[in-house]
């Protein structure tokens, strides 16, 4: 059984955390500054954005955890450090703030940083806030969920309790990010920590695996950010047998695993910039899981669907254009599409071609906060899901002028 | 030399056009149904979109253009004739309406539609509009062009006069298409005309060569449109040699082709739903024209630059990070950006990293109606320009409720 909890990223065992405003941003109510820390070494899992531009904090953090395993995280708002002739001296000078204040190793730290590419980050409003950031150490998950966000609107903390051969354990996460959101190996930022004991390579090959249908299949804006960064720490003091192997415990774990990054997928689909409705396509008869997969987030990342969704206009034309320039192995002919939400389904095309509908019908099943575009490709047994958000007026606002 | 000329498609000898509104749309005043017909058969060559899902009236026009000829072209607008069941009988008829008409066998007729997708297309109004629309048939290019424009803001039609031989041809075109335009292999609708005589094989081999660098580089929305046609008819009045071979008559006659594609793709961005101004990214200095080509498209199409360039933001950051998961094979340190318009340049980025510029400045070049976004890869020799226009409010609320 795997049940939800309070906690977030500090629910398991080992994990404290923090979050404090410390002037990288102007508004002193916007807390720009998250720590996590763990009692005892983890092994460490990541995964990074495939963009060639990747943020200065990706490189440090990805020697710094080469080895298999880290102890804290640090992590700023308000400045990406990408694209800056510094930038890696500024992560490594963050890392070195860690242990200094910590007694953590700066070799087992875990940097990242997340806000506007190509200004300097100084290093001074970090070094400042320091002391208030460590001081404040504690159960403090949401404060360190709120020190992430950028245009988030809501901050994103989850916690899971599971059992691993009769041991209970416990998974937790926080996560951010609502724009430039197409990730291609992770999403812009999220942490999670468990307190189950898992070897580095396993948890490696959990998070590999899982992130292909978790944050793979996420998209608001199409936009594949610079700074993409999946990490997963695992203190082992729940006190389980070692996961070292594929198994039943390892299956446990990745259920348990999966059930953190999908509920963050459907977060940060629902919190993407401007959007009043998270929009969910469930691909199902595929050929392949690939097929299934590529179809599915065709649809989320089409303009014109996500305009419709905004208008609750069920312009089903539009998902089927979208399956038919997906790069998918399928047969327009045999195509269905449903509309569904808590209000309802409506049946709008079958074999390829409309049906028809009553609008008012569907309008009052688009005009939900959750919707899914249920589409039958009726050609295999393979499905998918991928998760996005409407395109609308407040996301061009959001996004015509972000950095004043 | 190539001259603009006056005449739209009507300018090459032996082409009539017209246009008129038969009853398709409920809106008198709009246009719905366009008809071009030449003297004789002409040389015809056609390209046509790659999603899966084709409107109807594609598969009809294939298989009569075949044979390499046609002599009429028949297009409505305020219905796409796609995913419906009975769709290829109607386009069926629409060219057996053309042959009662006007006399040209119906196997010679290119027909398109474009409009809503998944609503069947009644023949009736159409067949009822016949009759005004062939006894119209005179130098009625615009009557066409207009007829063909769907959320089009403006009529789209260009030509140009140039030489083969010594012999005076002449060349020119109608298009329309501003939404769910990502071409891939060809635009939404573009029906060109020429009085140089091309066999259909060098026809075809010069069309196809001409949209990798013309309208397989626009995008208004990265959606590719389930019946975009291009489609070339060469009367061969002019009474040049006809161009059977590769050779300098042939490299002339491409030259003007593509003085009229590129032309109508800069018309068909700039005219772009919602847009307020035209984006061209200009990519120089990179690896291999395919690696140029991808790059350069890859910043048209990304959302947070068209949301940028709507605020006539200088975040050039979001250029590098679409640069960056283009999936082209660039060094990202090596890369130079600048942003130009009629009001000036600005240099914002240097190897990969920001240079000090004036905000007001960047804010000034970037408020112009047509904006070059100047990207340097400083790693070979080849270069690709696309074309594309900001996202806008306006953009959200034409496609939140396009079909009512």
């Amino acid at each position: 059984m795997i049940t939800k909890i309070e906690g977030g990223v500090c629910a398991p065992k080992g994990f404290r955390a923090n979050g404090v405003h410390c002037g990288i941003r102007k508004n002193k109510i916007k807390k720009d500054l998250a720590l996590i820390v763990s009692d005892v070494r983890c092994a460490t899992a990541c995964v990074y954005t495939t963009n060639l531009v990747k943020g200065a904090p990706i490189l440090v953090t990805k020697k710094n955890v080469a080895d298999g395993y880290a102890q804290a995280v640090i992590v700023n708002s308000g400045n990406a450090n990408t694209c800056n002739a510094n930038g890696v001296e500024i992560a490594e000078e963050m890392c070195a703030l860690v242990e200094r204040h910590t007694g953590v190793a700066a070799g087992d730290v875990v940097v990242a940083s997340t806000g506007v590419i190509g200004q300097q980050l100084s290093i001074e409003p970090i070094a400042n806030g320091m002391q208030e950031l460590v001081a404040g150490l504690g159960n403090n998950s949401s404060a360190a969920a709120e020190a992430i966000m950028t245009t988030d609107t809501v901050k994103k903390e989850i916690a899971y309790s599971f059992e691993i051969g009769g041991v209970p354990c416990k998974i937790g996460a926080i996560c951010k990010g609502v724009g430039m959101i197409c990730p291609n190996m992770a999403t812009m930022l999220m942490f999670i920590s468990t307190d189950a004991a898992v070897s580095p390579a396993m948890l490696q090959k959990a998070l590999s695996a899982d992130v292909k249908d978790s944050l793979n299949m996420l998209s608001v804006d199409r936009d594949t950010s610079t700074n993409d960064t999946l990490c997963i720490m695992a203190s082992g003091l729940a006190g389980n047998k070692e996961i070292v192997s594929a198994g039943a415990d390892y299956k446990r774990f990745c259920k348990a695993l999966h059930m953190v990054t999908s509920a963050m997928c459907r977060e940060l689909a629902a919190d993407g910039e401007g959007a009043t409705k998270l929009v969910e396509c469930r691909v199902r008869g595929a050929k392949s899981k690939k097929c299934a997969r590529i179809a599915a987030k065709s649809v989320i990342n089409s303009n014109l669907v996500k305009a419709a969704m905004f208008g609750s206009d069920a312009n089903w034309g539009r998902v089927l254009c979208a399956l038919g320039y997906a790069g998918a192995d399928l047969d327009v002919n045999k195509i269905d599409v449903r509309f569904t939400s808590a209000a309802g389904e409506v049946f709008v095309c079958e074999n390829g071609s409309g049906v028809p509908f009553s609008e008012e019908e569907a309008k009052r099943v688009l005009s939900q906060k959750e919707v899914v575009i249920d589409v039958d490709l009726k050609d295999g047994a393979y499905s998918a899901t991928a998760w996005g958000c409407d395109l609308t007026y407040d996301y061009v606002k959001i996004n015509g002028d972000y950095r004043t």
